[in-house]
């Protein structure tokens, strides 16, 4: 047996444990060769792109962040950018990628992706190419998987940056506004929130109110706590009002000009007269060393991927419904995303100790 | 409503956090008085030892180890430790303790502690204290609760010292034999094995053969990789042979003398020839900051034992069955403890991936 | 002997480990009382503001960051802002706060603080007040002392940031633009450059080329380093062009709008049409928990100063001249800002590793 | 221009970083070539054991611990140990190594090493090698350098798991003893007992009276603080009574038997009666990736280093002067030990605060 492994979309810290797993599994235990295929879908048009993964070529690669396969976002084969008399246009060069999987002789595929990358694995799938997907999403916003690692790495690397503002907040007695990742769901601004001990949290499946947000503020300064933190997912709205407009410029960066918390920040000055500072956390939250739970659980998809190669369960992909590691169509996985519900235990909890949503 | 608040046993990161949710649900939600109780059960006989807590007084916590109350392993009401007629005795003081819990006027009483103390708190239930515990155990090996506070961190911990050994033992050639907590339950010692990248794994729930252990680090050897990690729970035990004796003198320190990671270490050294060197994690796996995990987990946790208060199901600790909080009968939980299963998901998994558990 | 603290201008990561090392000495070994003043100098204007310092009550704070104090950039006593006829004006009510230093019996006062600070000190000192000085700058840009608490931590912050982006950026091919501080001085981005394996370090004292910054780039993409991190100073500026516009509105957030980072990230999008990001440290890289060096270096200053006081070198403050802690007359420090030399042997040893200084 | 390193003796969290900068500056600036030789001075004898390095194959290292090159405690080639006559004796080597030396074609050899390291490079330097040497100790107990790479990152460790065991300490009422790195000189325990908070400090530049040890904790007792920390270097002896026997076998781990902190541990449970445990905080000391302050430092002295090759300043280390890196006679350096001051600022500093060093 031949498996052919890429890794698709943003990176995540918990990659390489997959991509270690995966090989030492297939090669120790059933003595398949595993070929890896930089950069995402990319590896599969063009130029052969690939090199044969090893035990002794994947070592110590558990503990850091990325991919070593290297990733992309662009790439779909069913619409690749191509230029044609003059005119940016897309193809469809699934055929030819399916070709070079041909070609590598590969008997198997392993795509570890978010949403994005397993619908173009699934399409694959359909298509004929045996496929094994392994969910992959920072944001948590994956349905059919309780969680995937890197989210955990993220909720951490935000909670520490919430730790480390807290200390100015207080010698200040200053709002502290954090933007932290979320364009759909509010996982990780939830979960870095609560263990950050923010004092609001927005997100975007609870629009909020502004003359709320600053009650809430305008309490706390009344019972003498003078400094506040405010955690603001990415894709967080206000219930009315000029929204955050999320404008992304090819680079990303745009964001910061009219993104979320400067929103919030703005309105919590103007309405309280409060010092008010805002902070976006951006890229460092996907990078770094997964922490021990991401490398555990990415340890286990890779295990469970090359198990699902071995009993030819092809179109799934891995899923983790605890205490089980287990499976489902990948099908079924990409087409709704999990977001976080506003009557959930963990809402609900926060609102009892006080954490304030907005509503 | 008056609750009171108790911490016993051992502390573990996480415990602070339940505090604070309690204190925060109880006074914000409902407008009850906490009164926290000092030095676990031991401050429930003899002189009254609390203080109320509020928000105020508990600000700041969540992020902070250890627990503001303190905490004992002595102070079982029901067996406290005197002498009477100049000889040590155990005497039954539960009905004291029953009467002090009437003086200070609680209307409920929860307890956060592990196997022993929750015991204790059944035991109260039954003589008639509305009682809520909290379970605890930073070796996760409580049955009837998925995971505990405290556990994630620990192994978090385990896990960064195991990174920091690796590069010594690479640039050495090394054997590092690192034992972590676990005198029953191989939790960490799994959990922290594989995501700390190592190659043996020893646990008490699968005894080890020696040779076995020894033929992997020559194997590894031959293949050039001369240096190997071998963690070892503090309960792990050989097949045969001499077993490391656990004799812990009242200070506990006396495991260093024979502990299982040197008599690993020992066996190691003596069938290959290779330089070994034993490090014995200890107390450092309790302290520390929570992790966000153990954090979000913690709050949860108190924010639940308060609803059970409300709600009156007294005899019942709070549990977490994933995707869950719920509670189960106290009685229901100490009666067993929650071992690794030997031929568990995780355990194939390390396997897989070539880890050697010594069988 | 009784002595007032307070803590001025920005915080920093060791203010409380001074005030820790202050109380502790001037009540251990002298057996006087020491006076915490609130909010920096606004602590002596109006309402009397203070509390005292004992052992007991500053346990524990060695290891937090910010200060128990609470510290302001506002309230100069020499400038105070106040409203006269309806229109802002400035005050002088130097000599209120000193009746207030009075009024509290103080025989010493020890001011923390920066440039801003030191500088009214020495003004209340040259009006008869007997101050003590403790430098405190996080961009490590005072003169008269080698480094001052707070710099290594943000140093730390920054590396482990920049660590982090590594992954990012050669998972995805990308260059990396990360902000740190710095408005006036590039040491925080130099030496977390360094530490950072960053490929390009752009500082105030080193105007940049934006084509040498992309050479730079180019020549890195050309050897298969498609990957680059770029560390920017939030004053660095450069040669020729339009100036990154430095316009921080009163929150202080509006800096991001068209800070130095977002002006290099867009000039190396424009000039190589690659895949940029760009990210702000912020806030974050003044909070948390102080390094080691931090603690130490906070300590042996709060020691030093009282020992000042002892000797009565009043008008002096505490500097650090390795191996020695030694003191200098205030006026002496807060003349000229402590700048990075272009002929450096850390620059010139950055260099000859092949980091660019855009020059 | 042809150029050896090696390094040699234990390991410590920077040397990667001196190789890197030695392979970037020696490459990128002088265009030379260089030769990493494995395993210190091993790898100058019998079989060719080296790899040219050049800038891609030493990327990523500057945050990693260890050393990619291997080291050793073996291999001296003044007196390699050998059998002769089916007896073990040691024979002078040093002539095939410089054979090897030869055969290599290098033009200089950089030694990166402790007191050990350098003696031997100082006797090959004195048979006419050109060498160059680079102070390598995580005690920082090497003269004629203010400080060397490694030892920070080890404080930090140190201090990191001081800050875990408070929690537990203060939770538990308990006295942690823990034994830190430091046969001969307390500069670890001196600065992380600092770092630390410790309320005891004890090195082996001032013996210690036990009963001065357990005065200081009866006071803290008496003072309602009943938890307290003593941070022990594994050199630290008593003025009196029976040593603490440092019977070390050659795999090391026996000192743990009878060890430092074992018996200062046992004489305070003996004299106070308190809840005492001890932990030997071991190998993590040396483990792990530097912090910022130590690839900076590890950075400049592989950019002076190989500035020493090109100036043919042989026989010559590089040294750190505050502010300056600058070069001393390696013959100079190791022929005394840099030891603590017991009247050195930093010592009466703590003392000033509370600290007992049991003096």
């Amino acid at each position: 047996m031949r498996i052919g492994v890429l890794t698709g979309g943003g990176d995540a810290p918990g990659l390489n444990g997959v991509i270690r797993a995966i090989v030492r599994s297939a090669t120790l235990k059933y003595g398949w060769t595993v070929i890896g295929i930089f950069d995402g879908f990319e590896g599969l048009l063009g130029k052969k792109n690939t090199k044969e993964l090893k035990p002794w070529n994947t070592r110590g690669i558990l503990s850091r962040g990325g991919t070593i396969l290297g990733t992309t976002n662009r790439g779909n084969p069913f619409a690749v950018k191509v230029r044609e008399k003059g005119k940016p246009t897309e193809k469809d060069l699934s055929d030819a990628a399916i070709g070079n999987i041909r070609k590598l002789r590969l008997d198997a595929l392993v795509v570890i992706g978010g949403d994005g990358s397993l619908a173009i694995a699934n399409r694959l799938f359909r298509k004929g190419v045996p496929v094994v997907g392994v969910p992959k999403t920072i944001d948590n916003d994956l349905s059919e998987t309780h969680v995937t690692f890197g989210f955990t790495t993220a909720v951490e690397t935000a909670t520490e940056a919430l730790d480390k503002l807290h200390t100015t907040a207080e010698s200040h007695h200053r709002v502290m506004v954090v933007e932290v990742m979320g364009r759909y769901a509010g996982w990780i601004a939830l979960e870095a929130g609560i263990a950050g001990s923010a004092d609001v949290i927005l997100i975007p499946e609870i629009p909020y109110g502004m003359d709320r947000v600053c009650r809430k503020i305008a309490e706390r300064k009344q019972a003498h706590c003078c400094s506040s933190i405010v955690v603001v997912a990415e894709g967080a709205r206000p219930l009315r009002g000029k929204m955050a407009v999320i404008e992304r410029d090819p680079s990303g960066y745009a964001i910061r000009f009219s993104g979320a918390a400067a929103a919030v920040g703005d309105g919590i000055r103007q309405q309280t007269g409060m010092d008010v500072r805002v902070t976006v956390l951006g890229h460092v939250q996907r990078g770094g060393s997964p922490c021990a739970a991401d490398r555990i659980l990415a340890t286990q998809y890779g295990v469970k991927a090359v198990e699902l190669v071995f009993r030819k369960r092809f179109g799934h992909m891995v899923s983790y419904k605890p205490p089980e590691i287990t499976s489902v169509p990948i099908g079924k996985a990409v087409r709704k995303i999990k977001l976080v519900d506003p009557d959930s235990e963990m809402v609900r909890a926060a609102e009892s100790i006080g954490v304030s949503f907005g509503r």
